[in-house]
């Protein structure tokens, strides 16, 4: 019973994504239109630059004035693939008031100002989607919003950032410094010529406000992510994590307290065992554990970027979407009914990785120990090795068992005030284990 | 806006995943109510063994009589965990017929007759939801359904049965042979009494009918699905697998053909190199990779059997049917437009592993080559070795490139009329590469 009136899409951005969206949406109508149980048809694609030949759309349904497509009123489903704030912010909810339900790829509008987004969409009966924001085509949103929905997630611990795994991945195998690593990515189109959203972690931050948020049925904002980037791994700090069998990665890591009145969301490079399946994640991929109380552990693994992979999870929200326009319904909204506050990282309970150079001489452990302990952060292996130059140094590698992290960190900068301790080489977390 | 009559749902089949189901039904009452909308409360459970005691669940509700269960005319959604076509398919019918919506885990069932329940819950304007049909925990069903509604699924391979998985990864570590490695697996539970439904691949071949009718949008029927188990698999199969680099598992694949004009399902033991991330799946965990057009290489990893997995996946359709229920709306039925004709075994591409003892003359592998290049196989490798006993035998081991599988039986079968071929002493398929 396929309804005729085909359902009318708009494209908001035409680059990588939204390019690849409409091919498939041309070469794959057919399909779509038995999934659906409706044809869709492309009604209009906002772009900045009108005059690029955009091969396999329509020039007469390309315009710049993407405020004067989402007011059209006959629009079924904005797509909406800018990224950004605004004008994004304003073009979807401008969408919601004039009638549309919108898809979106844009994590950083959603971990921003998710909350208002699904209240517009609410109050105008209309669905937001956005599978495409985190991790590319790998379904990660839905699994958690409906696959998980009668379970309780206790932990989503992931790589939701290819060009940071990318880059790791070169420093890991390489030997290569950071900057170095950097340059292969850029070159090979990993990276940006800016990567400062990557490479601060503000990319995987966003995605893990999102993920937070929708695991702990709560709202988690970009700026409750306690965010570090990977700007100050070193070749040395590589070195180290192989040398105990590790390897580093930067991780996304959403908890919930062990007494399950607050939950915690974070990003920063960290130590994690070769025997972990997160560590064998190689290149741009991108791979997220879920912990869950009945399910256990579940892994989550593909492509995290990329036009056609991006272009799959929209394709994807875009047919649920339309299937609730034609069943005349919409999907489950925001599920935020735990309210949990969000904690410092400071409250957060893990485990350092810290490599010191100190004075080689007896009564050094014993003064760097008693720090630990006045801390009351309880020591698990500790590694002590001269130096080969004969410079009267030596290094100390510590490991610590589990300790909230502000008794880590004060750790650290007791040590560092130690007139033994000549320098802290290396500060990492350890996680995964 | 929670609206206050609660949804009834009734439990038929309270075993080890049914237990689990209405533990959690009851310690999450609140959140699921959340989720969903709705309260939801427990209506009545059909068992088989009404003496037994079933902590925490309230004896008025346990009933011998399912069909008067689903007759009753209030429930609001059947939960059938009881297994087997029948009774299970008339009370799931009859179910429908009486207003009520099903979750259901029972694969055996989907895959014989899938097509009439899903035409009976159409009919009657109900949902049949069955996530924990396949692979317990892990999200396959939604994912297929609906993240990857945009795109077009070329091939699925995993590892979807954990009792043989089981019984293989002991076989690869501890050097034991096939019947050795199912006692430990019967004695740690692993495996049933009878373990036929596992190790003869009705299990799995059930689990790759499901995934190929939903990644293909078709009908595939269990009787449509090539099944080897792996008794025949032996000590020295694995450890020619590890010779080559490999390990051996029991894969199910599913797979469009090049000309997108037919599909294939089959199950049964094939080596894969050991740089696959299938080849590290341990223990009694699934796997599944999905590969399609845009999106990639998806893997889905996690518990794939087991009371409180299983129900994770059953109370995650449990909230879905129950908002569909709330809005007033039905989820994607069955989607089988493509129908696209299954092609049976032999015109499947494969490759062949085969090891041979032949006599140790001049002229025996010119003989061997003969009979490959005869039925159209090209070889990839030869590995000839004399064996050590001195009784004039060589062991002979030929690694085929991709050919129909009809060219390599019927290669098989020419090989083992030749007068230097003593035996036949290993075949198996190569796959993941």
């Amino acid at each position: 019973m396929m309804r005729t009136r085909p359902l009318k899409v708009a494209l908001l951005g035409c680059g990588v994504v939204g390019s690849e969206v409409a091919r498939i949406m041309t070469t794959h109508a057919g399909d779509l239109a038995a999934r659906i149980g409706a044809p869709v048809e492309l009604a209009g694609v906002a772009v900045r630059r009108p005059s690029k030949v955009r091969e396999g759309i329509d020039p007469a349904l390309v315009t710049t004035d993407a405020t004067a497509l989402v007011k059209r009123g006959d629009i079924d489903v904005i797509i909406e693939v800018i990224g950004g704030i605004e004008p994004a912010r304003t073009l979807i909810t401008t969408a919601f008031e004039h009638g549309a339900s919108v898809v979106s790829a844009n994590k950083a509008l959603l971990a921003e100002d998710g909350a208002a987004l699904h209240a517009a969409a609410e109050k105008h009966g209309r669905d937001l989607y956005y599978e495409a924001a985190v991790a590319g085509a790998i379904p990660l949103v839905r699994p958690l919003r409906e696959s998980l929905a009668g379970d309780k997630v206790n932990r989503v611990l992931g790589i939701v950032n290819g060009t940071t795994n990318f880059i790791l991945d070169k420093m890991d195998t390489s030997g290569a410094g950071y900057s170095e690593a950097l340059d292969e990515a850029t070159a090979l189109g990993y990276a940006e010529a800016d990567p400062t959203a990557d490479v601060e972690g503000f990319d995987a931050a966003a995605k893990a406000a999102i993920l937070a948020g929708i695991a702990f049925h709560t709202r988690v904002r970009i700026g409750d992510v306690h965010r570090e980037g990977l700007t100050e791994v070193t070749a040395a700090d590589i070195a180290s994590a192989k040398r105990m069998g590790c390897t580093v990665k930067l991780l996304a890591i959403c908890e919930r307290a062990a007494d399950g009145k607050s939950v915690t969301a974070r990003v920063h490079p960290a130590m994690i065992p070769l025997t972990h399946p997160l560590a064998s994640v190689r290149e741009a991929y991108n791979a997220v554990f879920i912990e869950a109380e009945a399910a256990g552990q579940l892994m989550f693994y593909g492509p995290g970027a990329g036009g056609a992979p991006t272009a799959s999870a929209v394709l994807g929200d875009l047919v649920a979407v339309c299937r609730n326009l034609v069943a005349e319904t919409t999907g489950p909204g925001e599920s935020a009914y735990t309210q949990l506050p969000v904690s410092p990282m400071g409250e957060v309970v893990t485990r350092y990785h810290i490599s010191l150079d100190v004075a080689d001489k007896p009564g050094v452990l014993a003064q760097v120990a008693t720090v630990f302990a006045e801390h009351g952060v309880s020591i698990d292996t500790v590694r002590q090795q001269s130096r080969q130059d004969g410079g009267g140094e030596a290094s100390l590698v510590v490991v610590t068992h589990r300790a909230p992290d502000a008794a880590l960190s004060g750790t650290v900068e007791a040590l560092r005030k130690l007139d033994t301790v000549r320098g802290v080489a290396s500060i990492m977390r350890v996680e995964g284990e």
